[in-house]
């Protein structure tokens, strides 16, 4: 098999980390979606994501989506896969009943995502732009547009896009020029071009609702002008039957490092007279409908982050433990072992593993702060949800693909010279995932994101909460006898007091000095990211450590596991507290003219 | 130009850190290679990879080198700039004149190397490998095949080969089953199947020069029965004219990430009767000499990482120079600014450089130390300088190459989502990288060498006193006023002791504990690069503020680059430290059946 969904692990972080029973019993909603249920649902992901859609992976790689004439045809298999997907509900998971969803919580529905990035991260893309495009129509859309365009998103007829970027605009917004003309009859016409368009085309659903960004004429200059269109790739008639073809056409697709099965198409909208579009909620607030939707995607990519480095860690463990090659170097073996049994082996794929399991422990805990957020009935309890979710955001989007570069680069040193060869497939996650550091905005804008909105605004006291939290793990880990316990609390203090230091730092220079804030912004991001997911893993620790008896092999790994983040990965919160701290002004020093 | 040659900074480094002067008075040979020559030399050497080789660099990626009936063509272009290459002379540059190369020190070809790589690494493997085989015929060949081989291959007439690994025997040379039986005329015939021969079958040259390692029938198992075989390609006549067709044939090559114009052969040996090879040297020391070869071709590899590492900075510097997005941080100016103007983009082409230099720096010194293990008239200095450049050797290879992996993952980053799409070339370079963190050796291999001959072997001994030459930079470092030497000396004074923790426990763990040393080998790999690679920095700072009126703009960028590296760079040290101190054990505490 080439893929075996963690359902194990996932049920961990649900139960321990998330909390699903106490979500549960405080939000009426989720009242079904107890432990057995949560159970249930990933068993029956796992089988779809391992038997149906990973085995397309490789061959997505192999033969990628192509463009003739305007149409995309999608690897071979995908569009049955897709069938499957839509058939089984997967797409309505975690959105409203009322639309024909399964309203089931982020806690569980970020599990079954992740397992379908791992599966298959080029397919996985539709269907994770789909749900953006729902959060948006969710969020910002009218009763009628979304009766008309949700339930064929959920049913997997349709399937939807986000297209922000045009050749001069890419993470500034400010710079989008797509026209939208105002018409008689409450329509706009749109015209303009947008690229890096995730699944713009392609031949897996009847029609691709395409939700645009664009300056209604007249409108104010930089971000305050731009509103968000629905721009139906087949006009929808008012019995929710397909109409004439609209002026939205793919004129090529992008050739790709990684995801080539993922069509990125450039959009022409209006060529031909322009392309009909139904204004989303009121004009000049696109942008903060759009970053609705981008949230949730953002979340999205930090996933795939943890699916791909999954599927490198599982890929790399399965040769480690079949290629045969030198003596063990302390003398247990007369002959040549499975390099499993080297120790650098073995620390690289710890490494996978701990960086794994950390973020994928991190990401379930900011699911359930998500689901806290949105549907707790006290509103205390939302609001402190919420602000806990919009600090984990870049963590989970920046921390968990940037880690995803580190472990799927060791997924392929692990293979020797095999990991260089594509026919291996070690070097597809390696090609695939770099593109997860840049796209729903780069790792430097999440770091924005975490520095100016959600640290300097309020001073430090949301990052300085968080960290006091960890202080009551530390002081749990401080009751214990063991020497992981330990180990684990003494890596985790250290950290926490450098993320102190930085919470100071930033908050301290963010107005006085901000080219010294922004200097830091990444080196801060990684280290709070390091820090949260070292955290978790601790919770998961003291967890595993009282549960011993309930599992033993699969609660040693946790802690095991646990240990190895703390020693080989917490640690590297020092060198990041310096580069922040004392490093800022050396980053711009050199003159323009010197590079 | 899409490759402009760093002349400037090699020849800072020549002057000011290897110390080109002084080798040249003491050692007579190089008594014509001052800096004049040096200039003169690199400027020639940059015209030729920057207009004639650079250019093929992304065209050998588009079109590589195919395979058809046995035969490989190159890419178009491949063969003229190997002409031009070999008709400047370049190939013998660093070889004795005896042969008729130019002699040239160590210290100015790896310059030239370097240059070469950036260029083109794909083409440039060719002259790497051709390089390795003459080291080989020049330590273990009889005259006679000294006179036979190396002229032409210095012509650039034929190129070399190294024929280690197998299909069961990579990393593991014991396990090499290519056979040779003895014949009554001295010969021996080859029976085997090679695999990643690099340029192991190619158009570019007349012959190719096999160097293949096999084992005499009835040796010794393991790597004390290997031997080592001259197998040219087509037969070599007494007069040196080409003769027949040997049996030793390309049945295939790689399909590979990266690195696509340079063919990697599957060579089948003796498929149709034997091919016929001479023997090198004495039966049973193959390894031996191979690992000569192995020593300058990993020394090589560093050079290529430092090499695509440059190339991958010109690319991102050049791209944020243009590419206009978002306003300054600070205000700074109204409107959107060229991306170089953000903090982080600054941050990350800092990293760049800062790294690049560093390791060029090391790579520098060290070519310096061969040259006077070779060379120098006083057998004591001889012996130091050999040891030194051993110790060097895993670093510059191992270090220079797995930052590498991270200069060229920035170099993606900067140019977001264009870096992601292939026409634009920042993607190569990352594909291209990754094969230098394996092939030559893993880091893991690089590790273990220098783990166990090199460090525990001695008991530490060379390791430490490595330690008190830095400890002579921070007392120079001592005396002076500025911020940037305070800074420099704070961070080179932390990551010494860093290594002096790592080298104790290391030696003190070799043999009592093998698993608890070799699991920190990388770590300790990295961090002896990481310092010595700053501590270079750190006397280039010095040269710099002593030096600032000849030359302020490059001064005054180097010292702003060997501040960076000491306060962004120089404290990673900290935390391989702990893993490699505190982390032992967590390495190899999960069970195999928990993986």
């Amino acid at each position: 098999m080439s893929y075996q969904a963690p359902v194990k692990d996932m049920l961990f972080n649900i139960q321990h980390l998330a909390g699903l029973e106490t979500l549960t019993q405080q939000i009426p909603a989720f009242a079904d979606f107890g432990l057995d249920t949560a159970g249930a649902v990933l068993e029956e992901c796992a089988k779809l994501t391992q038997d149906v859609i990973a085995p397309l992976n490789w061959e997505g790689d192999k033969n990628p989506s192509f463009w003739k004439d305007g149409q995309v045809t999608t690897t071979p298999g995908f569009k049955e896969a897709f069938r499957a997907y839509a058939e089984g509900g997967w797409q309505g998971l975690q959105h409203p009943t009322d639309f024909g969803g399964q309203g089931a919580p982020k806690t569980i529905a970020a599990a079954c995502n992740e397992m379908l990035q791992a599966a298959n991260m080029s397919f996985a893309l539709c269907p994770l732009l789909t749900d953006g495009a729902v959060e948006a129509l969710l969020t910002a859309g009218s009763p009628e547009q979304q009766a008309t365009f949700i339930p064929p998103l959920l049913e997997g007829r349709w399937t939807g896009t986000m297209n922000l970027t045009e050749p001069q605009a890419g993470s500034d917004l400010a710079l989008v020029r797509t026209r939208a003309e105002p018409q008689p009859d409450g329509t706009y016409k749109i015209f303009g071009t947008k690229i890096f368009i995730t699944y713009g085309e392609h031949d897996m659903a009847e029609n691709i609702v395409h939700l645009v960004l664009a300056r209604v004429v007249g409108a104010p200059e930089g971000v305050k002008g731009i509103s968000l269109f629905i721009v139906p790739k087949f006009l929808v008639n008012a019995d929710g039957s397909l109409g004439a073809r609209n002026d939205a056409h793919c004129v090529s697709i992008e050739h790709k490092m990684g995801i080539k099965a993922s069509p990125t198409a450039v959009l022409q909208f209006g060529d031909h007279g322009g392309a009909i579009g139904q204004l989303i909620g009121e004009e000049n607030r696109g942008l903060e409908y759009m970053f609705i939707m981008m949230n949730a995607a953002r979340y999205g990519v930090g996933v795939q982050g943890i699916g791909i480095a999954d599927r490198a860690y599982q890929k790399a463990v399965a040769y480690a433990k079949d290629r045969v090659q030198s003596r063990p170097v302390d003398g247990s073996k007369p002959g040549s072992a499975t390099i499993i049994h080297h120790p650098d082996v073995r620390r690289m794929l710890m490494t996978m593993r701990a960086l794994t399991e950390g973020c994928r422990a991190m990401a379930s805990t900011a699911a359930a702060a998500f689901d806290a957020a949105h549907h707790h009935p006290d509103a205390d309890a939302r609001k402190q949800n919420q602000a806990f979710y919009d600090f984990m955001v870049p963590l989970v989007k920046g921390y968990s693909t940037e880690m995803s570069l580190e472990v799927t680069s060791l997924g392929v040193q692990v293979h020797g010279g095999m990991g260089f060869i594509e026919e291996t497939g070690a070097a597809q996650y390696y090609r695939d995932a770099k593109i997860l550091t840049i796209y729903e905005g780069t790792t430097a804008i999440q770091a924005n994101d975490l520095v100016g909105r959600k640290t300097a605004r309020d001073g430090g006291q949301l990052a300085r909460g968080i960290a006091g939290q960890i202080e009551v793990t530390e002081g749990q880990l401080a009751q214990r006898d063991s020497a992981a316990a330990r180990a684990v609390l003494k890596a985790l203090r250290a950290a926490r007091e450098d993320f102190l230091a930085a919470v100071d730092y930033i908050a301290g220079s963010a107005k006085a000095n901000p080219n010294a804030a922004y200097a830091g912004s990444v080196p801060y991001l990684m280290l709070a990211g390091n820090l949260v997911a070292g955290w978790q893993l601790a919770r998961a620790l003291i967890v595993a450590e009282d549960a011993l008896a309930t599992d033993k092999p699969f609660m040693q790994a946790k802690i095991a596991t646990a240990r190895f983040y703390a020693e080989h990965i917490l640690p590297r919160t020092g060198a990041l507290r310096s580069a922040i701290v004392d490093g800022a002004d050396s980053v711009t020093e050199l003159s323009l003219e010197a590079f």
